[in-house]
């Protein structure tokens, strides 16, 4: 599989997908833009799941590196496979709980895609990882999560802070059209 | 002003703006995907408005060729300035009214920027000008438009026509989060 497009966004069927989360593509594509890529970047993705993100930021930044974690096995086994069906080399990853297991390297980029009931550690790692000028951006569902992660990015001092809230309906057609929703996702960003 | 980053995205204050539309930047950045663009393509944004769509397909197809049409005035000169601004060299503005002022060119992409009386005309041109395998993606905001231009698209026989309806609303801190609401936004795309 590959996808040779200026503009990222693939679809979710092109991954391998099982019992677990994966980000939905327009989600995908609006938390890439915030994000703010280059092609040499080092990124960490935290709770990587399918491994869309992971794919897409190994395609975006081919000249980088791509740091992914997931302590689930399943996640782990579907982000191998996407990783490879998608022929990428670029992308280290590791099972295990974030952050314990995360490395001590310095993150250009940092994605967290969602709540945990570790965040303040995760946040911690994050503010001592991120480089000054780096961008964190979380996708979360749960308002705890939300709320808990806005206030922890503003008493750490970071700036820029961003929420958007996202709904997004697709066309099924039953035979008429009929949207049919998607679950309403935050997208949190700021800049350290 | 430059936009040095591998994703699509510019925020909306970048731009030079009037009273003319501008797509807000997370709409822009689903079109933008579902366009699929590489760096050499031909492509048309009908109804461009302020030019923030035409600017960031400038950037993503820099040995490409864009397209950019409005028969409004101010539009005309917003895109002008922001074209420069962005110092892009691939672009041709033209002012005038879609179809009748669009050259005969075949084209890889067509975005139209919202609905127009003339959409039966629009779609016998994107019919006729755009290549096989070529992809259309219009934003709609009345319902009116959105249902006559799928209706449209289908019985011209366009394929894999999507039509998705994208709700955002982002925070602004007065001084709580207040989540503020965009309009809906509907985003067709279909392919030839």
């Amino acid at each position: 599989m590959s996808w040779n497009y200026r503009t990222p966004g693939i679809p979710e069927e092109y991954f391998i997908t099982g019992n677990v989360p994966i980000t939905k593509t327009e989600v995908r594509v609006i938390s890439l833009s915030k994000l703010k890529l280059t092609e040499d970047l080092v990124v960490l993705d935290i709770g990587c799941g399918t491994g869309s993100v992971t794919v897409e930021m190994g395609l975006l930044c081919p000249n980088g590196l791509v740091y992914s974690i997931d302590s689930n096995e399943e996640a782990i086994e579907l982000v191998n496979k996407n990783v490879e069906r998608f022929q990428l080399n670029n992308v280290n990853i590791i099972k295990g709980e974030a952050p314990e297991a995360l490395p001590t390297t310095a993150f250009d980029r940092i994605f967290i895609g969602g709540g945990s009931k570790n965040i303040v550690e995760i946040v911690d790692y994050v503010h001592k990882h991120l480089k000054t000028g780096g961008i964190v951006v979380a996708n979360t569902i749960l308002l705890e999560s939300t709320y808990n992660l806005l206030k922890i990015l503003s008493e750490k001092g970071f700036k820029d802070i961003e929420c958007i809230n996202v709904n997004i309906s697709k066309a099924a057609t039953v035979p008429g059209w009929m949207m049919k929703a998607q679950n309403p996702i935050y997208i949190i960003s700021a800049l350290k």
